[in-house]
């Protein structure tokens, strides 16, 4: 079966992952609020379109990569979304980073029209969108998943079919939840050493290689010694993530106390209007509150 | 320089990691508060002495691994204390993790009878011990480091020397502040993945790959996975430690509000009567009082 494909959302990460399926070799059509968006996309040989609903009804796999859930619910369920333009046997692709329970209401109600929904949350930021290194985790059925796979190759490197519709967004919100406090502890470990007159580099350098050692420790560790915080990924949209997270949490019944008191750090930090930085600055906000004058 | 070397404290982790001195062919002379303790020693061909004044006498090195601040400054300056027998130029080794104050206190107390003190706690537990494969974190001089280092090479294989007295304490601390608080952090990861219906053995999976790996997500996770609690290392060793980290933090002035947060799971865990579980466990305590039921 040949797909026809399009993508919604041109953003900082739409807009790589949409140059890296033109470059592949794929026809694309695609939208984007603002027309000017869709520029570089246009110059690749993509086809514009002039709404959602009109990308849904000119392709088979519908991407959307946009910033939250109202975001997304209105590109799919709004005036002139995608459900008003969709086929029957069609798959709409969430890569947002957006509510799972959200995410199962869009995906019932793409059902009804004979539609299927993918939620495939990415990890690993504009650099990764740009490379195409992003790790995919993807909810929805098994048969929409492989159908949707080769393209999902072409944007990314580590892709796990983790479950049912919502299994996507409930294993992104895992990541961010398990990557926020990573970060804080990193950092509360940074502030003992200097208020001890021991040089953090060579604890860091001491801790990667036994059992504290992780990915945080190393790139964000380093972040932290050179005082670097260009994003990476913006503490802006990892303080978005974490309101997910809690509003999961808050929905399921269950108490997440720590992913409670890290996103007090980085609402802190967009609050002291840093949230461009990456979200390993919430060390400032532990230098600035808990740390040695 | 032929060293002469002691060894006190032959619990969990002195034992293995003596026989492995002795099994590389030094010759060692040791001591055990518990008689019966040094009888694996002495069947493998070590000396027994009969007090840590005699162990001292007799040693240019002399290794210390007992439990607690209090369980070293009794051994080194206590009754019949390393201190009364130490010959001038002989450095005196903690492995034990206890304060990194203390530590630096009796590196002065040390100093002023012409001995040296090294800090050199460890991480990998029995299992590393009896490999070892320990990690070996140590604060001292360099000269002292220089010296011993061979004998670490024999216990350990991740060897830092992280700077002065105290610095190897100062380094544990901050292994412990980032490991429990991991672990904290990839428990609510399974709680929010299990309430929410996903498979978290899909997630640990999902997330290992990407930003979010670590060593404790992989050995930890699957622990969780299988409730495999069986140590590794004990709730109640992790305990104490984090008892050290937060003297430590009240005596810098410092907050370390995550160390602090996950000591409380630390501490129900015990008093729960599961202390002798690996610490891991606290996803116990999560599951208990912020799980769904």
């Amino acid at each position: 079966m040949t797909e026809t494909i399009g993508f919604i959302g041109l953003g900082i990460m739409g807009r790589p992952m949409a140059l890296n399926l033109v470059r592949a070799g794929y026809p694309l059509t695609v939208y984007a609020r603002r027309q000017v968006s869709m520029v570089p996309l246009l110059e690749a040989g993509a086809t514009g379109c002039s709404s959602p609903a009109e990308v849904a009804r000119r392709s088979s796999i519908v991407f959307v990569m946009v910033s939250d859930t109202p975001d997304v619910e209105q590109v799919v369920l709004g005036d002139e979304g995608v459900i008003e333009g969709v086929r029957p046997g069609a798959i709409v692709v969430d890569m947002s980073t957006i509510s799972p329970s959200a995410t199962r209401a869009m995906a019932e109600r793409l059902r009804e029209v004979g539609a299927e929904m993918l939620d495939a949350p990415v990890s690993g930021g504009d650099v990764g969108a740009a490379a195409g290194t992003l790790s995919i985790m993807v909810g929805g059925s098994e048969d929409a998943f492989l159908r949707v796979r080769p393209l999902f190759e072409v944007m990314g490197q580590n892709i796990v079919h983790v479950g049912d519709n919502g299994a996507g967004q409930v294993c992104k919100a895992c990541n961010q939840v398990l990557v926020a406090q990573t970060i804080a502890a990193v950092g509360e470990a940074m502030l003992l050493a200097r208020a001890s007159g021991v040089d953090p580099a060579k604890v860091r350098e001491a801790l990667l290689g036994g059992f504290a050692g992780s990915r945080v420790l190393d790139v964000h560790g380093r972040r932290m010694l050179e005082s670097d915080y260009v994003p990476g990924f913006k503490a802006a949209l990892h303080q978005k993530d974490m309101r997910i997270v809690l509003e999961a949490a808050s929905e399921l019944g269950i108490g997440l106390p720590g992913a409670a008191q890290v996103t007090q750090l980085i609402n802190a930090l967009v609050g002291q209007g840093e949230g461009d930085l990456d979200s390993a600055a919430l060390h400032r906000v532990q230098q600035r509150t808990h740390g040695k004058a």
